[in-house]
């Protein structure tokens, strides 16, 4: 295990470099996951660094509309229109996460990873992001191409660049 | 987990093929996880399968004591003796997984993954995994070789085949 820099490092090795650097007080920034489509990847993506347990307190994978309800508290208005391939759930999932975890930030991810669940207005590769900071709650709409696996690839390291960006703009 | 071509089917295809051919009722059984040392990626690798939202219900990644407590119902207790990584912490997560989500299966993973929070007592590679299923709660202690990395992905395969056995021991 060398101490040199790696050229290439990834979005969450990146994170936690940030977040490690941040770390004037006693306890760095925390954060929190709130996934659909993703399914989890977001989360084990961020766990695979060593010292994540350090920021990284947990995630919500609510794939189900139940869960989403249950666990994030997304409202069922919500649920039943826009729905849950929505800004204003993925807004709901992030902010549910936030307060379920007690984390500084969260970010969510909901959307179409196919080849499934597809409709005119939200086809496959539609994605909502959301980020859930102490100030405010952002959100943004993509549209990835690909199969299944490309989707849910892309989605994972939007979520994690967001998330990436959110704390970097963060005031210390 | 291979790189090279393998005609065998992935664990997750497994659970897929049988949850797909119990059906014989309106609706299969259904899964859920709760994940502390493979960070999300046994829902990760659930939900890369298509047709996975017909029986996964969700997951919670527990990293942290606290989420063990608050979303899983983990008691105090057990968190301070004997600790989260424990036979006794996998039940109780698993049965809280089952209950948050409201499935027949609940399957959870606590382990210590390294490089940091080994003790003599718990070295790197201890991994419990405890599967719940409507029936009862079985646990299983690993000791698994290997660096972080392979830490849990060794852990990860375990539980998905934890959850196929449970699934094909079940009474249609």
């Amino acid at each position: 295990m060398t101490d040199s820099p790696d050229p290439d490092p990834s979005i969450e090795q990146r994170i936690n470099t940030m977040l490690m650097k941040s770390g004037s007080g006693p306890q760095p920034l925390t954060l929190a996951t709130a996934e659909s489509c993703t399914g989890g990847g977001v989360a084990a993506r961020l766990t695979a660094i060593t010292g994540s347990s350090g920021y990284f307190l947990g995630g919500i994978v609510a794939y189900s509309n139940d869960a989403k309800a249950s666990l994030l508290g997304v409202s069922p208005r919500t649920l039943a229109n826009p729905g849950a391939v929505s800004a204003a759930c993925a807004r709901e999932m992030a902010t549910g996460a936030r307060d379920a975890l007690g984390s500084d930030f969260a970010v969510s991810t909901t959307g179409i990873s196919g080849p499934g669940g597809a409709t005119t207005r939200k086809p496959v590769g539609l994605v909502y992001i959301a980020l859930a900071t102490p100030d405010r709650v952002t959100v943004e709409e993509f549209h990835f191409p690909g199969d299944r696996t490309a989707v849910t690839a892309a989605a994972t390291d939007a979520a994690l660049l967001m998330l990436l960006h959110g704390i970097a703009q963060h005031p210390k």
